[in-house]
C-alpha cells in the first residue's frame, strides 16, 4: 500500500432541520446531523460522494480535525487526496446516522420537550429512516444527484435504501460486505448484545443519562460484535492460543489468553465512545433491514434501470456475518433487471472487518469504478 | 429414523473417593461422581462403553427415570436397546464431570472443610481432571479396559484426553464434532459467556448460593453459546426472519423476530438448570484444552498403537464452532502414527449440535464402528 497523507483540518458540522415522518408512521424532529466534508464540490454540483459509516462509526471519514489529532478519521485510507476516493476530485460527504452517538440526533440527545435525553422515549428508527434523513442533508448541500453512494455493512443497508428511496439521486452505488436481508444469524448476535445491555441494572430502562452507565452490559455487548467482524482465520493467525503475558495457565479467571485481553480491552475502548442506547436502536435498524418486504420493491428497479445506476457489490470469502451468498443474492436481484453490476469476491481472511482495512484491491476496484460512472449516464430525476 | 423405546428405570447413583491430584498441581477432594448405567457389565467385564458428555450435559445419557419423565436422557437417539450403542450388547456408563452441577462435585458443592459452597474457591479443573476422576468410578466398577470411549464436543475432548492418559484402558474412541486444540475462536465466545456472568452484579464474585442466583448474565451466557451450536443454514431454515406472533414489527424493543424468542427462551430455561460457576468453569477447561501441550503426547501415540486402539473422528459441514479441519488435524496425527482412524464428514445444516440431532447415518456409523472393535485386538496393559 502507498501510504499517502490525509487532509488536516477537517471540520464537524451540524445540519438541523425540522423533522422527518419516520417508517412507523410518526413525526419527529427536530433533527441534527452531524456531518463532514471533503474536498470541493464542482460548479455543477455533480462530484459528491456520499460515505455511509457502518453500526458504530461516525462522520469522521477520513484526514484529522487538526495536528493534535493521532488517528485519523475511520477510512482514511480509502479516502483523500489521491486515494481510492480521491478528494481532489470528489467531493465526499459524511455524516453520523440517525440514532446515534456521535452528534446526530440520537437517543442520548436532549427533548427539546422534555429538556431530558431521550433514552427510550427516542423513536426506533429504521435504515430508511437514517437515509432520509441524510437526504435532508444532501438536499441542504445544493446536490441534485450523488456521484455514488459508498458504504460497507450497516452503510451497504444505507446505500442499497438510497437506491430504493431515491433512485433518482444515485449515479452509482458501491455495497461493500453487506446484504438486502438482515439473516437470524445476523439478529440473533444483534439480539444477545442487546439483551447483554438491558441486563445490566445500571441501564435503568435507558434511563442512565447523568448516572452511572451500563458500562459492563455494553462492553459484553461489544465483545460479541468483536468476534462476528473477525473470522476463525483471522483469529488464529492473530491470537491463537498465545498467552497473554505469561508462560502457563493462571489456573484462575483471569486473562489467560491474548484473544481474551483484546476482547477486554475492545469492550472497555467502547464504552468510553458509544451510548449504549445508541447501540440497541441501531442494531434493531439492522435488525429490520430487509428490501424484499417493500410491495414497490421491483418497480423501484425498474426506476434504477431508467436511471442507469451502475452497481458495485463486493463480498470477503471469510465474512460469516454477511456471508457472499448475500452479496450474490443482491447482484442477482440487480442482474435479473438488467442493472449494470460488477461484483467481486475477495479472498480475504480477517473476516467482515476486512473493507475498513488496507487493501489495493478494493482501493483500485472502486477507484476505477468511480472513473466509469459518467456523470452523463441515464436520466436524473432530481 | 426407527423410534425405538428407551430404558424406564435408570439410577442416578453417586461414587464418592477421596479425591485426585489436579493438574495444576494440587490435591482435591473429596470428589463425588454422579453416575448412570445402562446394559449389564459382562462377566469378564469387557463390554464397557464410557459416554462423556457436553458442556451442560449430565450423567442421565439415555432412557428415563421413571414413567413421570417426560423427556429420555439426552442421547437416547443413540444410546437404549436395539440402538446404535445397543445396551442389550453394551454395559453404557455416564457420569457427569468434576466441575458440573448435575449430583457431582463443583463450584456449587458445599466444602466439607467449610460447610459453605466452594463458590469460587473450587479449584480451575482441566479436561484432564474431569478423566482423572471419571477414570476412579470406571475401576470402582472393576473394569480395566473400556471397548470404547465416546463423546462430542467437550466430550471428544474428554475422549481424546482417555486416550493421552489412559491409552491402555481404552480399546476404541468416538470423537464427535470435536478437537485436540480449543481454537481462539471458541476461547473468544467462552471469554464473553463468562464476562457477561462475571458482569452481573448477582454474581458477587461466585458467592451467590443462597441468595438470588445471576441469571441474567447466565442467561445471556446461554444465549451466546446457543448462537454457536447452530448454523447459519439452520438457522435460516428454522427462524428466517419469521415474526413472533405478529403481522408487523413492534418498533420497540419487545421480541419481534422468532429467532430472538428463541434465544430468550433458551436463555431462560438454562437458568433453571444450571449454575453460573459451574458454566465458568467447564468453559474454562474447554479453554485450556490442548493436546499439543503436553511434550509427551507424541510418546503416548505409541503407547495407543501398541494398544490398538482404534478411532472414529466425525465431523459437520456445517459447524463452524470445531470445523472439519481441527477433526481432519486429529486424523492426520493419528494416521502419521499409523493408528487405525476412520474419518468421516457428515454433510448437515444444522451446525455443531448436529452430534446430538437423530442421524441414521451416525447411527449407521458407530453401530458398526464399535461391531468391529475385537475385545482380543491389540494388549492390554491395565
Amino acid at each position: 500500500m502507498t501510504e499517502l497523507p490525509g487532509i488536516v483540518g477537517v471540520e464537524k458540522k451540524f445540519f438541523t432541520f425540522e423533522g422527518l415522518t419516520l417508517e412507523n408512521g410518526s413525526f419527529f424532529g427536530p433533527v441534527t446531523l452531524a456531518y463532514e466534508t471533503l474536498g470541493t464540490l464542482n460548479p455543477d454540483k455533480s462530484n459528491a460522494i456520499l460515505v455511509c459509516h457502518a453500526l458504530t462509526g461516525d462522520s469522521h471519514v477520513a484526514g484529522y480535525y487538526g495536528e493534535y489529532e493521532k488517528k485519523p478519521g475511520w477510512w482514511d485510507i480509502m479516502v483523500g487526496p489521491g486515494k481510492a476516493i480521491d478528494t481532489n476530485r470528489y467531493y465526499v460527504i459524511c455524516s453520523n446516522i440517525l440514532g446515534g452517538c456521535m452528534g446526530s440526533t440520537g437517543p442520548s440527545s436532549v427533548d427539546p420537550a422534555t429538556g431530558e435525553p431521550y433514552g427510550l422515549t427516542f423513536p426506533v428508527v429504521t435504515i430508511m429512516d437514517m437515509v432520509s434523513a441524510q437526504h435532508r442533508l444532501v438536499r441542504e448541500l445544493g446536490i441534485d444527484r450523488l456521484h455514488s453512494v459508498i458504504g460497507g455493512s450497516l452503510g451497504g443497508m444505507q446505500v442499497l435504501s438510497w437506491c430504493y428511496q431515491y433512485p433518482f439521486m444515485v449515479r452509482s452505488a458501491v455495497v461493500l460486505a453487506s446484504t438486502m436481508r438482515h439473516s437470524a444469524l445476523a439478529i440473533a448476535f444483534n439480539e444477545v448484545a442487546r439483551q447483554a445491555i438491558v441486563s445490566d441494572p445500571k441501564w435503568s430502562k435507558g434511563h442512565y443519562y447523568g448516572k452511572s452507565t451500563p458500562s459492563t452490559g455494553l462492553s459484553v455487548a461489544r465483545m460479541i460484535g468483536h468476534i462476528t467482524y473477525l473470522s476463525d482465520e483471522s483469529m488464529r493467525q492473530k491470537f491463537g492460543r498465545k498467552l497473554q503475558g505469561k508462560d502457563d495457565f493462571s489456573f484462575d479467571f483471569e486473562t489467560d489468553f491474548q484473544v481474551e485481553s483484546y476482547l477486554r480491552h475492545q469492550g472497555a475502548k467502547f464504552v468510553d465512545r458509544f451510548d449504549a442506547n445508541s447501540l440497541l436502536y441501531i442494531t434493531k435498524a439492522a435488525d429490520y433491514f430487509d428490501l424484499t418486504r417493500y410491495n414497490d420493491y421491483e418497480d423501484v428497479l425498474v426506476k434504477l434501470r431508467e436511471a442507469s445506476v451502475k452497481f458495485l457489490v463486493v463480498s470477503y470469502t471469510s465474512d460469516w456475518l454477511y456471508p457472499t451468498y448475500q452479496s450474490r443474492d443482491i447482484v442477482k436481484v440487480l442482474k435479473r433487471n438488467s442493472l449494470d453490476v460488477s461484483f467481486c469476491e475477495i479472498e480475504a481472511d480477517c473476516g467482515h472487518d476486512a473493507f475498513l482495512l488496507p487493501s489495493d484491491r478494493l482501493a483500485g476496484m472502486i477507484c476505477s469504478f468511480l472513473a466509469g460512472v459518467h456523470t452523463v449516464s441515464g436520466k436524473g430525476r432530481p
